[in-house]
């Protein structure tokens, strides 16, 4: 049993959440005739609290497989190669609650503070699923919604609350408020003029925009591997860390080789400056299901 | 008895939905005088269930069945013709609940993505009747209002939620909540500016008139074709999959020959790209009575 | 008796309706001293029930009755003459209910679709009574107020949910939703931008205002008739179908004469084209009071 | 006992309303040792009760009651004077409920019409007590503003509900409905461009600024006679009807001297047009407090 | 006793006030050991029900001191000098309820109306403070809030309700209505175009920056007095009337002297005209306390 | 036991407070196993009820450790050499409540207006730690967000409230009220046109612009003190004032040495004039946890 790799799965968990986990990993030991419950039945039902219970009755069909076996790669392969993105965990087309598949990081380290750098690397993460799509298939379909949702948020949020922009400044846009009688929603006061509401447009979109340029350029610099992990992902439903990172071998992680590059050819962060940051691993403490197609 | 058959056009369907639809069609075969539930009580049932009760007794002039004809129609030869459009299962001028008639799309395997295609091949197929009033009679009727609105709908979805306009980017637009106060409806907020309210007004328009222009291509491609059928229509009142096929022998199903064609008279499909798709046969669960004239 | 008539002008009546109408008429029978119920007392039954109880007590002066008078021949001669037109049942100038004045359309075969030209001829039937206002004394008053709400109302549902304006397009535009917070009200989410909503804008007003140029037309074409008319209604009070077609004599109906003309001197119908409809008898089955002063 | 008068000065009045009122007359008779209740101490009932109570207990400085009874007697004249203005029941300066001063109507027949060129005559009227405070002190009061926002309100829905202002036609604006929920006042929903608003306003002052140039004109033209009735108002508080004809003997009622006149020297309606319309006494039957100074 | 003075010291005081009042007076009197109540007495409790209690146990400290007595006399002395300003009855500087000084005016007579010229003064009144601050300081400070806040308030009225705008024009703009839903406050739906809305506040900031040069060149034109009242003040803590006067001395009360003036070097009322004003004393009943740093 | 420091430290604080804070003191001493209560119990138990407990079990790494520590360290040399900067009582690195750092001021003398200049510096002290975030590592990160939002309102209400922007002129924007039904927001109902809307957005920008600038300025200035004492704290977790005082010996506080300067080479406060001011100990009584890193 490998304790500090549970502990660190399950951030945030109340000690009802664990001794729930316990109980479902000792429900599953039962079913599997075990008598001791191991290490996988906990994997699984650490997988089941946070990501929902499998699906595996969801019949999808042979496209549909292909499609978001690219889309959870296009995620994974882009998280890997980012400086600041987060390490892969595990891949999977396998259904789990609303999502025909998804990605899981690596549990890091706690974190308090995020960077710049490392939101519009969890941005061009969102958006790899969708990059993958469109380089893959010229298409774009439905399943990339929440990713793009997510990073918009992200990119709203940059702009608006965080100071992030140098176009805005480094002050805050519009009056959020929980609002008891209308429900859980946070609700937005616009305390700012349609010119400024122009401007964060313009903003988010530049930060959109250069990010999906990202994901696509790296994803088209990676191509071989990625069609190559999608093969796998398709025959196997489930890749883990070992396999992906022997399946990455020859990419240095947490380098993004696929920069959009200034015309000398170095590779350019869009908007970014700063001395160049040494690989990090580990990051974001909240689990999360990084980007599932819905 | 196909119970396959049955179980594909009852997607979504409940144990008690079930035993109801059971219950329905035993009533109908009493009334019948028949000792046995046959295929044909369960079909009944099916379509009293999923698109309401018949409403024989509305009298409904000559003018007006010529026109609900040839509106249903324009659904269904579009619907069949275009590459991702839903194949006809049955067309009707029977009134049923609200709809002067209506045509029902085969129902297919399960489907979890919709491609940016087959979104705007949904919209093609939802403007077929709009498009049939205004080739045939050029004229307009306020029962194509149900049609703009869903074709409005997905349309704007695919702009601000699904990220498919090229002109809006990879990105989310407006807020959107359930508001427990107000009922049903989902609010939207408005979180951006009027420079892009307008920018997804006119994508939206973009997306509604080339689509539009396709479907009046295709019907004007296929005319006789058009009135054959919907002479057929007008007397026969009810159109099933098996005649509707032989109608349209010598018209390739999924190949949509009335596309606007680029200056050396090849198909455009309108702002999308990517490899030539093959056809394809059955799709979306949610039953749909494709669209009605309410 | 004639029972096919009363069931004309009854649509819609539930049983109890029905109840309530035959009590009214027999109570009106004992009134008269009759020992039967006749037709007389089921019309004036209708009428009661439709339009509201007659308001004999109000003592309007020699000049209001005269304006109500033309306001009410105008809504008549517009609407016997358009192609269109729901054909006069009855006029009058006798207060009912909030109105000083009304006129009744005759009964016809129920109506499930409506077109775009009958739209227009509705609008411009609603019109007739403030072009004849205008054209008469030069003048306008406070009674044609509903009229202009109704009139505007369906102008801007041609525009927004019947997709009927060339220059917005087959699309919805605003959400319409019930809101039972606020009563009965029908709330309207403006979901498009300034822009659109200006040429929202542009388009209603050009329907308004090229329909009230085909009333005032109709009107000055046939200005002697006007007068006539009016004088006998100022001085009977109430003009049955009967005694209206007489007086019209000579000018056919369901042909607009006053229709503007283009440079060869032909009608020109509005933005509208099509082949030539013959005239129709009879249509829209809900009971109107076509339009009221109030 | 003149029972006609005092019916014309009651419309509207429920049969409780009239007890009270002869209740209220009983009292005075009492209070001043009558044994009859005479045609007076009716008079000063309904005044009671259409004006509310006499406030004697007020102390209007000179100054102060200078401006009043100049204020009262700009509407006199003026409504006097105006084709269609209501001619003049009494003018007062005692305050009464909230006034500081009032003008009463002379009551007339009832009335359901009301044209153009009686609103832009009541706009006019409403204008006199502001447009005396500029002639004669050159000064503005906050007097004013009931009578202020009693012309906005009528200009306002000449242009928006009643479609009388040609530059936006026949028409209506904005939906108006009450609302349950947050009390008695009427929403507005707008549902028009800015464009649209903005051509709104322009209407609304430029029937405002008209109407209040007529006043002007007309009192400026019976400057000598606005001086002689003022005088009179402050000795004696009250003019009645027959003394304020004999002070306004030798000017033409319903003739509006001082409206501007074009450049031949004709009097010009502002924007209207028609035959000229002979003096009409008498009309609005709802009592009304012709515009105190609250 | 000076009953007279005292009446007119508690207008709008309700018997129960009064009672109060005398009540306070009697625990004041008893709390100085005294066995009647003085005039004294009664001044203080007036004083106290007016203004809120004194906070001596506020440490205000040298500097504020000093800001706080320039802005009281900065007060003081532009309402002394203005020809409709309120005279002053007492300054002071010991903090009373949230204020850390005050400016109370001397009790004048009844008053219902107010001219334009007269709301001018009070705005020129209550930014004597800010002005102060700016002219001696060359600072500003939060204190002048609540002064700004009923300047512009009136400054806007003017403007919206009262029509004494010319840019504006004789109308009123924006319909008030208090909420009960939302409790105490009024709402203003705005009815105007976005035009309107830019000349509102054009024409505001008109009043309010007019208003303000005025102060500052009355304060200017009286820079020795207002620093020999100002020394006075932050001694004595409070200044009454007489002592006022006296300071004053060589200054018509009434007689703007700091009016910006025309060309010709004479005083130029911003935007007013009409004859001039004789000198005016006493004025507004409500007790208000001129105007308090908060 | 120093009880005047003490006092100072609790402005605001009531008996039950007071009683609170002792009972801490108690039960820390105990824990110590004192027998007496002593001044630092007394310390700790402030900080603790004004800045939360302290957060030992949180993790921080040795990244965000440096990062913070140089966040605080911004605001710390700012706020002590601002001339109306708050002198530093305290700087730590120990997370407390919901931030990771903090800085506390010294208490000073009660202090009820507060003048632009100080609520410059006051935003200029709150911008001090993304002022070095981007100053030591060209980086911007999350955990500025409230003292953006801190910053951001000062700036607004500046230029709403306290008409301290000359762009704006000596008025109030915008109506504040608070809404018993939605809680316990403010809200703001914009009483402006979108014009001034744009001017306000442009006022606060420039606020916060020029006072970043002096923050980045005031830092680069002073560059190797600012290292020297991320250094210590990053080493010691807390400086306290006395540390501080000699870490930054030879430094003038009070003096913003690092505000821009003209062309001659003065330093310029941005848009602020009037006489130097001296420097200035003590103020603001709110205890305040100056500006933690949440």
């Amino acid at each position: 049993m490998n304790l500090q790799s549970l502990a660190r799965r399950t951030p945030g968990f109340s000690g009802a959440d664990l001794a729930n986990l316990v109980n479902e990993a000792a429900l599953l030991a039962a079913r599997r005739e075990k008598t001791k419950i191991g290490m996988e039945e906990f994997e699984a039902s650490v997988d089941r609290v946070v990501a929902g219970p499998e699906r595996r009755s969801r019949l999808i069909n042979e496209r549909e497989k292909r499609v978001v076996a690219y889309h959870e790669v296009g995620h994974a392969v882009v998280m890997e190669v980012l400086p600041h993105g987060d390490p892969v965990h595990k891949v999977s087309i396998l259904p789990r609650g609303l999502a025909l598949g998804y990605t899981m990081p690596l549990p890091g380290e706690d974190k308090y503070l995020t960077t710049r750098d490392e939101l519009l690397d969890d941005i061009t993460g969102l958006l790899g699923g969708r990059a993958a799509e469109k380089l893959i298939f010229d298409e774009m379909t439905t399943g990339a919604n929440s990713d793009l949702d997510r990073a918009t948020d992200i990119a709203r949020r940059m702009v608006c609350e965080f100071g992030m922009s140098d176009e805005i400044g480094p002050l805050t846009l519009g009056r959020r408020h929980g609002n008891p009688f209308l429900g859980r929603d946070i609700m937005e006061d616009r305390n700012y003029s349609e010119e400024v509401a122009q401007k964060i447009d313009v903003e988010v979109r530049k930060i959109i925009e250069s990010s999906y340029d990202r994901a696509v350029g790296i994803l088209a610099a990676h191509r071989e591997k990625v069609d190559e992990i999608a093969d796998v992902l398709i025959e196997k439903e489930t890749i883990e860390r070992e396999q992906f990172e022997e399946l990455m071998a020859g990419i240095s992680p947490r380098v993004a080789s696929g920069l959009p590059r200034d015309e000398g050819g170095n590779p350019v962060a869009p908007e970014a400056g700063g001395p160049p940051e040494e690989p990090r691993r580990g990051r974001e403490v909240k689990p999360k299901l990084e980007p599932g197609v819905a």
